[in-house]
């Protein structure tokens, strides 16, 4: 493998490793990216920074791990639009030392996940620093057939639904998801989902951007909540629920859709991707929990900060 | 003024500044952002990071120029397309202290940037740290009449033609200067351009790039190259050819054109922005200075690096 001296090096290397897309134009080398939106030509964007000792830790997360997670964050709005991505271009601060060869593990990890999802490498920018890693990648994607899934259309008496489960992302998880891009796109092929969202700051905070988005309120079922193993396999003090209601980094998708449909979803194969009924939505503002002995409290989880530093925090 | 006290309120107050732009059916506030592209449907993309203490200096540039910069950048690769610039997204690592009062300086800068040139401001990922401020924006845009302009058109025989003057730009003009997108689309309407690029690593650097993608050479006319006041006031050894060769971040146009059209050019009225013939493409590989004696040299120019950490480095 070349050794990768300065950007040029690494720009020139990135180059040769970029395969042709037929949505790609004008591709790496140029000012500007050319990238084809047939008729009726519409454009989903999404831009995502990850920043060293907030969103990963060296060397606990190797260079790949960190290219990959760079991308999937991304795709995961993308799938919370229920869009099919296209492209993507990727602006990068390397530190100067030993910058140049976790650039390629990034670059790696980050093709290794476009090519899985047919995501063109568009172009970028590469610059070393004296500072820590940030990386921050844009995707571009397009609706599919019923157009985008905003977080604004939930209507009281709709279902909430959620894939996976929730909690404890941070104990590894985080570096290794699937974006739920493939479960977005069967859920609204087979029901008018009414509002979607990708949990990345927690479930609940997560659920609460719809129902602020939406105008509405909602009740989450407690006994219902999917709660991964990892959140409830913590010591921390907090409960498994605590973790799953407020951890974040899940990447899972959270859905409204009417109830009619909704059994409909319940249904589904998801390939082996489980979908939850978890509460639904009501005309009363705000988000309750209705406890396992019949009681409704406020949700909890709003207070956490995810992220591995709580006084670095991230807001989209 | 708010108090801007973290993120959501940032994000939030972002949201009631945001203009509402036809292009723009999905802005602010969802998981990703919907644009349209009428047919063809061709979607112009780039991206460019601009860290602290290598792109710009605090204090000594405003939060207003550093924003205004960011996005000034970014247009300038889109005029190197011949592009018209459609729609922007901002991701930013915000310094923990201050940060907030910060991004509200960045927003505006680039907020009325924006504005000047019809940009629809779509969305973005705003994140504090402890780490000093990135900030990188991602501008789409669309082709114009004929096309996008590539770095790889240049023939043998083309002239060679450049806005504006060169060297210095550190010294000030990086924080304030116009992209050329309106100078750039009056070329291309008034002729065929064969290649074009916008100069941020300098001259000759990127009269380097014109030539690699194109294959072919070029002879470059010392007495015609226009040398910016800054570049012609400097007391650090180099010459004012060498600053104007080398410093860059001039954000001007360098561009191709066959001399039939070249003449045509040079009489076009540009809203009072100079177009000076500098060179000519040649079969012959290498670039090569024509000084005022008349001798062929190799162009000088090449060893600088531009910032102001030169062990700090930027590239595309």
């Amino acid at each position: 493998m070349p050794v990768l001296s300065h950007e040029f090096d690494y720009i020139a290397w990135i180059r040769s490793q970029a395969a042709h897309h037929q949505r790609l134009s004008v591709g790496i080398g140029d000012d500007a990216a050319l990238i084809a939106f047939p008729p009726p030509g519409n454009c989903l964007v999404t831009v995502d920074m990850l920043m060293e000792g907030v969103d990963f830790l060296i060397p606990q997360a190797t260079p790949r791990q960190i290219g990959r997670k760079s991308l999937a964050v991304n795709l995961s709005d993308i799938a919370a639009m229920a869009g099919r991505p296209v492209a993507c271009v990727t602006s990068v601060a390397l530190p100067r030392r030993g910058g140049m060869e976790l650039g390629r593990g990034l670059f790696e990890g980050l093709a290794a996940l476009a090519d899985e999802f047919g995501v063109a490498l568009a172009g970028g920018d590469t610059n070393t620093w004296d500072g820590p890693l940030v990386i921050s990648i844009t995707v571009l994607g397009e609706p599919t057939g019923r157009g985008p899934v905003l977080r604004s259309g939930a209507r009281p008496g709709d279902w909430i639904l959620a894939t996976g489960s929730f909690g404890g992302s941070l104990a590894g998880r985080h570096l290794d998801f699937t974006p739920r891009v493939r479960e977005a796109q069967a859920l609204h092929q087979a029901a008018q989902l009414t509002a979607m969202i990708d949990v990345s700051d927690g479930l609940a905070a997560d659920l609460g951007h719809i129902l602020d988005e939406s105008g509405v309120g909602a009740i989450v079922d407690e006994a219902a909540i999917p709660i991964s193993a990892a959140a409830a396999d913590t010591t921390d003090g907090r409960t498994p629920l605590e973790h799953a209601l407020g951890d974040g980094e899940d990447f899972e998708l959270l859905l409204t859709v009417s109830p009619d449909e909704g059994q409909r979803l319940l249904e589904l194969s998801l390939g082996g991707t489980p979908l939850t009924r978890i509460g639904r939505i009501t005309t009363e503002a705000g988000c309750r929990l209705l406890t396992r002995d019949g009681q409704l409290e406020p949700l909890p989880g709003l207070g956490w900060k995810h992220g591995f530093d709580a006084a670095q925090t991230k807001g989209s």
